[in-house]
């Protein structure tokens, strides 16, 4: 009899997710001498821990397939770290119990860097405690912040989001900005890397093009270059688009956005660098101003999907059930680029020891001399990530999403408390 | 000769304000007989003022094309409304004198309530100063609320925009949900109406489908009532979407948004209504929460407009330019709805002086018991107008956006002070 599969979605979902685990899936099913089963975690890695294991042999192959085109985590996904093995070895030990009652022999854990970790330290327990398992870790993070691979699923189409949003709403400023708006101010997610920010340059063709300022979380924030940089662009240009990330810092470490506004309870707001960012410019240089904050919009934009990272997505999980079926063990596949262009990329497979837990940034010649843009090496690395439009079909003038049943397996073990 | 044409675009622009642009200029050009050269205002009705006058001759054919695609004002809108006759006379006067200079005998202006006055007071002071003009407005607003026309050219593809976010973020809050944000909140345009807002009610298909709640400026807003609403879903659910109107106001008719969040300078933040909404569902409930501001995203969104709204806006521009050559002067196209299901429009007709300055609101049967949510009957309204995907072209994975020329006309007259 082959061994079943687990498959769990971790962290922040992205808009091609799905397509992965679609790829995870439909491989799968295409060999069933290898594998039996493949079971989703309900909400990622909980799923296991608590024995929520969603059958996904229950869903048509018409349902699988929707998964391609359907945005954020059709099995649910969770902020859940594992505790470090020492500190909280019953946890890894629940989850290779799980495994053995399910008789699971393949675990696909879809995720950033956290996740890789414990995909890692999964496959030494399972061998330790004489349970071996093939662990196979697939990258996914809207932040592309993982090393060993040239790119993350889920980063192309957030990309292409905010590259189209700032090509957009700059048409819209510069239209009313004779009498209204002069300066719009876009709030990008990127806590620790401005990639996200970053892709809003690509909107630009020719000189004066929106965006005219990036604020990175590389550079250390200074108002009053920003203030100039602003006014320039308005003095020139009539206008100014600034594009600023939720994680820009002052040079003293702190977040720019914990300066900000109060609420109506005297309590600090989180999440809004963009107000902040605003009233610098209405208080500095008067200019009436505008923002807006994508938040879950840019990376649940499976619409405006770059068709690149879908493909992408949906071959790092074919390329991870692959991987299990040739033996390998403990490794996440990559995309390793060939060329810029024409854009040629193939799968390459990273050991997760070497992934877990690592961040990779922004590298520093991707920043202009200013600091408030990019280089053209950055837009030569972004350019292709961004390519392609891969539409999601349509009823009644609305994306049709995939509707799963989530049937649970019969439990066979006891509660644990996760 | 045949007289010329002056076209302006007039307040906040929409995604497809340029494809009513388009069918002006198409129709013009189609009767070189009866209408010569277009001349749009640069920065809507100032150009005219100020004899800043664009050449759309100098445009090729394909980018008048490409308007039909492009989002925002391409010639320039303005927030500027003209005062009455009595009080400033002097500009008035000064148009007359523009078209009288400029040989222009059609004035066609695309905006929303207040374009529709300016265009109606300009028709008739051209009868008293000995030089008849034919004034054609031309409906726009993405707040829905002109008169006399079934739905407004703009609305359809913000409504659009609106129900993809909601229905793509929905999914995202629903995944994470179990260990992350429970309680997401959207912030949509409409100061004065809900149609925006209401629109997002179209992404619900099944019960316990998101949104759970929408927030209306019609509805006076209880925060007791409203936190109930949201636990009640959460706890059914196992989450909340919120989607709040930025128009929104208490018992005492002030507006939400205004009870809100202070800036580093201890302002009072305009347009944020979403933190405050955010900040009671934390405060009241103890929810994780996010929140979107989606701002000029949603009115710029041409990459999702509604193909019903682009070619309803197309209709309007080429219509407009019909009416003046049938001689019908003080008039506005309109949208004629004759059947729901199958959905089927026609162009009527409206008598400028019928539709100034009066402000079309939702009918009240559209919103529910509840306060909360909206009724069968507007979703059998709305529905319609989102239909449809029309999209345009890419290259390098970006929408490929007209640019025009935007040649002035050599000015004849002296300087004038708007």
């Amino acid at each position: 009899m082959p061994k079943n599969a687990f498959y769990a979605q971790s962290g922040g979902v992205t808009a091609v997710i799905n397509a992965t685990a679609c790829g995870v899936i439909e491989t799968a099913r295409a060999h069933p001498q290898e594998i039996g089963t493949v079971y989703a975690g309900a909400h990622g890695i909980l799923g296991a821990l608590q024995e929520e294991l969603i059958d996904t042999a229950e869903e048509s192959a018409e349902t699988i397939a929707a998964l391609r085109h359907t945005p954020a985590g059709a099995f649910g996904s969770a902020r859940y770290k594992l505790k470090g093995l020492e500190e909280n070895r019953a946890q890894y030990e629940r989850l290779i119990e799980v495994f053995r009652a399910h008789d699971i022999g393949y675990f696909f854990y879809n995720g950033g860097g956290d996740s890789q970790d414990t995909a890692h330290k999964v496959s030494r327990l399972g061998e330790h405690l004489g349970y071996p398992i093939t662990c196979i870790g697939i990258p996914k993070t809207v932040d592309n912040d993982l090393p060993g691979t040239d790119s993350c699923p889920g980063f192309g189409s957030v990309a292409k989001y905010i590259a189209v949003a700032t090509r957009e709403a700059g048409l819209d400023v510069a239209s009313m900005a004779r009498t209204s708006t002069k300066v719009f101010i876009l709030e990008t997610m990127g806590r620790h890397a401005g990639w996200i920010a970053a892709a809003s340059a690509l909107a630009r063709e020719e000189e004066g093009d929106p965006p005219h300022v990036i604020l990175l979380p590389e550079v250390p924030f200074e108002q009053q270059r920003f203030l100039e940089r602003v006014r320039a662009s308005v003095e020139r240009f009539g206008y100014c688009v600034v594009v600023v990330s939720e994680g820009v810092r002052t040079a003293d470490g702190g977040f720019l956005s914990d300066q900000g506004s109060r609420d109506a309870f005297g309590h600090v707001q989180l999440g809004g660098v963009a107000p902040v960012v605003a009233a610098m410019v209405k208080e500095g240089l008067g200019y009436k101003y505008h923002y807006a904050i994508a938040d879950y919009l840019q990376r649940a934009a499976r619409h405006i999907a770059s068709a690149t990272d879908v493909e992408q997505a949906y071959a790092m999980g074919r390329a991870a059930v692959e991987l299990a079926l040739a033996g390998r063990n403990a490794v996440m596949p990559t995309i390793v680029r060939e060329s810029d262009e024409p854009y040629r990329w193939r799968v390459g497979e990273a050991a997760l020891e070497d992934v877990a837990n690592v961040e990779a940034s922004m590298p520093a010649e991707y920043i202009d001399d200013s600091g408030f843009f990019v280089t053209e090496a950055c837009l030569r690395y972004l350019r292709p990530l961004i390519a392609g439009e891969d539409y999601p079909p349509y009823v009644n003038g609305l994306p049709a999403y995939a509707r799963l049943r989530r049937r649970l397996v019969e439990k066979r073990l006891p509660a644990f408390e996760a």
